[in-house]
């Protein structure tokens, strides 16, 4: 699995209370047309925690089919329970995925061996690419650089990091343990910059689609060792993000696409839509960056 | 509603995957007979969060049934959604809970106001007292006194707390502000001794599958004032309070109960039964403190 | 060594920058007759760490002459290099301390060894009792309850423990590891009724400077077994201790005595007096108490 | 005051308990002849917290006089009351310092108001320009971006922030806060690849003392614009970086000092000198590096 760059995460766009199949379709074409190098839905910011099975298989299949042929797919995949881990990833790999991103979802704190176990009874179900994605604050459970570089290691299909945890030093980590063989993705915004400059292979991120082209600017001057370019567009950005990752990705990047005339409806209760000032303010960030745009 | 003392959380216990209604009647009469001044079903210890609608359903309606006209049934209602929690609550009380506690689930952090709006929205649907459940360590979301108190003072049916966040100032802010009127109940069993004498109107613990004497010994000695037997008690019990927390209570107790002969199976996976090495210790632990016994 | 109950923890006041002798004496007087059990002069509320040398003798020469013959007094004697320490405990020995108080502060994070040599070469070159001080908070280190046993256990003079982390479970720790054999006192003002019932040989507190009959009070209750009334005082009184802990006790102690009519002078800057604010809340939580008043 | 580069944090030679004058004379030559780009003595790194009054003028003096010519000298000035710092800062100057860098040292937390008045106390007293220091894990206090920003705007001689909480994020807002306007160092190895890249004017490190050759190489790469050769030498030396730091710097930097053939002597106690296992894998981590060799 060769992947690598901005990876633009979906939100999951809804019509009284359903699935929005329209304009799921418009959203991942105007992404792919942005230029991002995959996409991902049902991830966080996708609200895949808040869907069921239906609505998962729904926004699965209709991304998988806009995107065949133009970029690759990681479909979010994480359950609470094994069986239903499993049960996604096969429905991934069925669907045409090119990969399944899972994170360890907890409600009692997963020990080391439960978390081995569940990635081991996923790649041992699923002939699918896995990418292992830390997230402690949404999951509720932090995975070790060394427990990380583990299941990479001693599993068969998982073959990349997303790191959210929000410190630089996991990448270190896992660069070192690696000896940098082990592709890490961002997943914290405002980490961006440094991750990249660090060795990221690439910035999972929901900002495309709002902001792709500042995003991809800011991926391009890094490889170009343009620092100073590179900090010139990630500080334009850098309130942007802060801000839709402080106020909920959901809800953020809904209030954004409907600023920007997409109307993929409001976040499922309990989670409530940016309010009036919080949609001012957001205005106000999106007009201080490079406007959306087709490559 | 009126509810103090000692109330026992209830395990689920499978066989082949599916819930073993027989040995949980058992378990529910077992813990009756014991003197326990309540019970729950499908809280954390419960592992409500991994099972399926059906399954949920199945350990309310055997509980309730077990526990009328007996004791009063406290039925774990939490959910990601709010739609889904009012769905679980309306079952509850369909079925004839005495009361549900609803914890605020939570995978993208909520802000207050939508903590408060999926109360409200519990409270509005469903005609049952609410004992509104603060656990950060499992929720990944922390009500703070003030909200906890707000919740009870503005909506209806909200009528205590069930304080698991280990931190004894905590109590003692909601006490202040309640002016010492809404009652509080520790969900944090190694803090037992001190949230009773703080105040506590009971203990909420899963502890009383495996040693009900201890625990409700506890109880009574400090509702007596003699301080010096209850910490006697205290500190004999503490070792198997902390070691059955730190080990996932599912796992721990149902370790337990098998040690006392009750085959209740093992947790879901991920979660992974106790190992050899802790069963042991568990037996140590179970040896040193009072046996359980029907009261 | 024998001490217990309430220990009296003394501010250093100040005139034109330099101790005032007569006030320190008065205030030592005034803390004997309210009853407290045992005085403390330089820990944390008595401004140590910005005392020079010529300053901390002062202080301690005249807090041990004037309660001669009344209470026990245990003189703070920490320091950030051990030579310093151990020259603050041999001048407590010569002045006629009964006990030293001593916490490791630290710039550099220190190891266990090193707190241990730190307490080692303070035991073997003084001939006097030492109550060993953990206080994160102010001191930058945490002592785990095992180092503190471990201190009490293997060095011939340190014999009590102060705990002002603030966490319950230490000292339920500390009781466990020693089988309730070592004693250990409460630090943490907000902690005292828990503390006291979890077994606790005391509480060293600034608080009788302003509430002394309140907090003898709950001690006595506590004794006798009085739950309800020693939480009658303990919640009369907690806004009161959380205050003063929360704006510095050097501040909130002097201007609470201002407001009794003794003249303490101010901290020392860095530290800033109470604002006018501050002090006005001040004088209101020490109308809702009992007055100051000898016993 | 203009500053950036790479700044070596000097330790503070010992021999017989005194100040090694010769070896601290030796040990500036060394580094001054190594290539960094100014010199701060009398810093975390050089014990300042655990000297007296004498010995830091000793060490000020003798820096100061050779470094005279060559770079700029930045003397560390903190203490814990506000009459002490200003005491130091006026020596520094009488000295000849081309700076101080100041730290809010803290036993009782300061609030805002009061760092702020301890920086104008010694801003108002001293002409010489300042350098404000964050180092929570030392200093018991963290000054928010807000703060840092303020004091530099609204005081005379602050003029640059050294910042060692180990926080990128804390980087990114000082440069969004002055509009990229104030000079920022950063404080933490570990974080030297990514605070350069986000935009320091250079790197305040003890690791010069060992290793001058691979940090001014990571310096001089970002500056290039050379990425891939940036986290090249980064990498080579980040496990290096993070030991001296985990082990406490004036332990580890003179075991490595002593590997090199100086005896800059052992840290006071209660500080303890590395131990043979610490200093065998010292030895390695040095030998993975380019040997320290003048420029």
């Amino acid at each position: 699995m060769k992947l690598s760059g901005v990876i633009g995460y979906l939100v999951t766009p809804f019509v009284d209370g359903f699935i929005n199949e329209p304009v799921l379709r418009l959203m991942v074409n105007r992404l792919i047309a942005s230029g991002v190098h995959g996409l991902s839905p049902l991830g966080s910011t996708g609200e895949s925690a808040y869907l069921n099975d239906e609505e998962w298989e729904v926004v699965a299949r209709v991304t998988v089919e806009e995107c065949r042929g133009h970029v690759p797919v990681v479909i979010g995949a994480s359950a609470l329970t094994t069986r239903k881990a499993v049960n996604l990833a096969q429905k991934a790999k069925a669907l045409g995925a090119d990969a399944v991103m899972v994170a360890p979802l907890s409600y009692w704190k997963l020990r080391e061996q439960e978390v081995f176990g569940h990635y081991a009874a996923i790649s041992e179900a699923v002939d699918l690419p896995i990418m292992v994605y830390n997230n402690p604050a949404t999951c509720g459970i932090d995975l070790s650089p060394e427990l990380l570089v583990k299941l990479i290691r001693q599993l068969e299909h998982p073959f990349a990091i997303k790191e959210s945890s929000g410190d630089i030093q996991r990448m270190h980590r896992i660069q070192e343990l690696s000896g940098g063989e082990i592709p890490f993705f961002n997943g914290c915004n405002p980490f961006a910059l440094e991750a990249l400059c660090a060795g990221a292979s690439g910035w999972c991120t929901a900002a495309p689609n709002l902001i792709a082209r500042d995003n991809l600017m800011l991926w391009d001057c890094v490889q170009q060792g343009d620092l100073k370019a590179a900090r010139d567009v990630f500080y334009r950005q850098l309130p942007l993000l802060r801000f839709i990752l402080k106020g909920g990705l959901p809800a953020t990047v809904k209030s954004g696409l409907s600023l920007q005339g997409i109307d993929a409806g409001v976040p499922r209760l309990p989670l409530l839509p940016l309010d009036p000032d919080g949609t001012q303010a957001l205005a106000a960030l999106l007009a201080s960056v490079s406007p959306f745009e087709e490559a």
